[in-house]
């Protein structure tokens, strides 16, 4: 027998009732901000990634020559697709406030919150330099969360690429470009390794003062009052307010790296409030990465979420919505009675309601058995009683049954 | 400049929205019928299209060898994933009513209608053999085109396997599978080679027969009048009957192939009434496929439609949704009153409102514009006027603009 592939879902109804409810909401979430939906490609030319990435993507992808001898890639992510698609509409009014959820794919080993194939929630607005912007998508973040019934059970760090350039400077760290290539991935690499490369572009001292700035995380004010004599600070001050105006708090973070290289200004990830989990999700401000894709020089801030992370946190915290499948009616049938049984679940379709019918022609006995295993709240038999207008109505739960007519099938059902 | 991939589209927010309400439109038919969603993955290994459709899928496939050495391909159908799905698990309540609506990819010529990456929605029912399984399906199908305003601008046309089974062996063809071969094939090759390869298994004059047989379409009664003797006919009657319940009606048309070999009984197609396009949408009885994935013998019925088609015929009929964005409420800031223009954005947000926010920090004059430019329905002007409780509330439609108490905004607005 022919498995599935390792690192990819087969998604049955059960759990697939629980992720559209999810999925549902977070893009309900993101309307009510005024962000609206685009969809792209799922292949694209693999150069395509080379421009923003280079040659390292290459490695974790599903990438492959075509027919056509193209080589083309599944996309592993979506500001490159998302920026062409800017850079091909002149007209597009800014700001533009962008957001999609589609699969995506990375060839990485499969481990706990991290697939080969996932969803991935990505929200952008192009065109605001202000980190106004940035507040909005970092607050539309946490709505989500919140609105999932995550509150208090995860933490948005936040740093900032413009205040490290400030304090690197301040260690006399000339090498800006080389020293956020060391810190990017500081996390992956031996202490020693560390030092080792950073000596070569800064003192002993230096370091060690760089490693305890990098662990520098807690409230917002507290850090800030720190470096005073920074022009950063007062912006990152104005972003902490202006999320005090959505409600929202948020921790100051220098280990927050995220590709300092790639980002400009702020960079945050979303955390499970007991670390137990990789990010939730994470974004940041990247002004300089949509023009690489032929756009005029757009400022850009968004972030992405995977839905495999998400859903083990809401496991864990209790809220991931119950898995089971159910139906407003289930419609069994006596013999004989198959046409007016059928009219009277078309009409109740179309009146909005979810209604099974019998289709199996099994007795009415085994008929309900299947109507309780797919959760119906109700069944309707249809029988002799339809000459009378009437058709028996039982409730499943309480296992009541009466007859009703069926013009008041509908309001007898509502109350 | 990189393009994206010819036969891929970029979708933008306006298209998007039009595509969002038709998407919803036809999965909340699907579920008002008691179908619920699975998803697959959109990468198999290409072994599981081959158990189904031998070598001739590789071609159209975007198949590719893995960085593991596995032959994979992007999923060109969905019957085989369901099917595994099916075998996977044993404790499925059958009747199973299934829906889904992915993305597949096909390496064919684009052309009108036709996309080398298409969404396809597809709906089945695994474990009824009866023609009520047909039925249901059939007046889904339907029910949904009629639901996204295309009554009467399509046409449902119905053949069937075990007729036609019946037909050939009226007219002394033994050779069953081969005849369904070269009929699958008909439309694709010249008349003559029809011929030819039908002579090595029958005689001329049924060829004749056959091809006058193929031809015809129209009423069920009709057609069936010619067929009184053959058993398939009372079930094929019954069919109808079935249909009628449901408020539809079918043509039955032995020219619908669709597959013969694959297909185990109705086979059926929506065509647009002119003729104009390809297929709306396509599917049939298949009782033997399952089977071949490793589950126990389950009979099926379904059918698949593409996006692309549908599309066509809906912009044709007039009836694809409007394409245009569109928020409820842009909040304009005068300066000094971004909090509590964000508290305002967010209290409106929470109760279900789309609420967009200046973020760029414009004059009023400029943001009134971009108010205009995303069709924002009202404009909440904060300001001064917020010390006393109010903002101006400007209609963007008849532009009459006036103070409201913040907490009467929502009132007001609703009236």
């Amino acid at each position: 027998m022919l498995q599935r592939l390792r690192g990819f879902r087969d998604m049955y109804p059960e759990y697939m009732r629980a992720r559209r409810i999810v999925f549902d909401k977070i893009c309900s979430v993101a309307r009510s901000f005024g962000f609206h939906e685009v969809d792209t490609p799922s292949v694209e030319l693999l150069d395509l990634f080379r421009i923003k990435s280079g040659e390292e993507i290459v490695k974790q992808t599903f990438s492959f020559v075509d027919k056509g001898g193209r080589e083309i890639t599944l996309i592993p992510e979506l500001t490159p697709s998302v920026s062409r698609m800017i850079a091909a509409r002149k007209d597009l009014i800014k700001p533009v406030k962008w957001f999609s959820f589609p699969k995506m794919w990375r060839y990485e080993e499969p481990q706990s919150g991290r697939l080969r194939e996932f969803y991935q929630f990505n929200a952008d607005i192009f065109g605001v330099a202000n980190i106004t912007a940035d507040a909005e998508v970092m607050a539309l973040a946490m709505e989500i969360l919140d609105s999932l019934g995550l509150k208090g059970k995860y933490v948005m760090k936040f740093s900032d690429r413009i205040l490290m350039e400030e304090l690197l400077r301040s260690l006399n760290i000339e090498k800006i470009e080389e020293a956020f290539r060391i810190i990017d991935k500081k996390d992956k690499i031996p202490e020693e390794r560390f030092y080792e490369e950073m000596l070569k572009i800064t003192s002993e001292e230096n370091v060690d003062s760089l490693i305890s700035l990098l662990k520098l995380s807690g409230d917002v004010d507290t850090i800030l009052s720190k470096f005073e004599h920074f022009e950063r600070s007062e912006i990152l001050a104005s972003l902490k307010d202006l999320l005090k105006a959505y409600g929202k708090t948020a921790t100051l973070d220098l280990s927050i790296v995220r590709g300092l290289a790639y980002y400009t200004g702020v960079v945050f990830e979303v955390h499970d409030a007991n670390g137990e989990f990789r990010a939730v999700l994470g974004g940041g401000r990247y002004d300089r990465v949509v023009e690489l894709f032929g756009a005029q020089p757009t400022p850009a801030v968004g972030f992405g979420m995977g839905d495999a992370v998400l859903e083990l946190l809401m496991r864990r915290e209790g809220v991931w919505p119950e898995e089971k499948i159910e139906v407003d009616y289930f419609i069994a049938i006596i013999p004989g009675f198959r046409k007016e049984a059928i009219e009277i679940a078309m009409e109740l379709r179309r009146s909005g309601c979810v209604v099974d019918i019998d289709l199996s022609r099994r007795s009415i006995g085994k008929q309900l058995k299947y109507a309780h295993r797919i959760n119906a709240k109700y069944t309707i038999i249809v029988g002799e009683e339809i000459k009378n207008g009437e058709v028996a109505l039982k409730d499943m739960e309480s296992g009541e049954q009466r007859n009703v007519k069926i013009g008041e099938l509908k309001e007898v059902i509502e109350k």
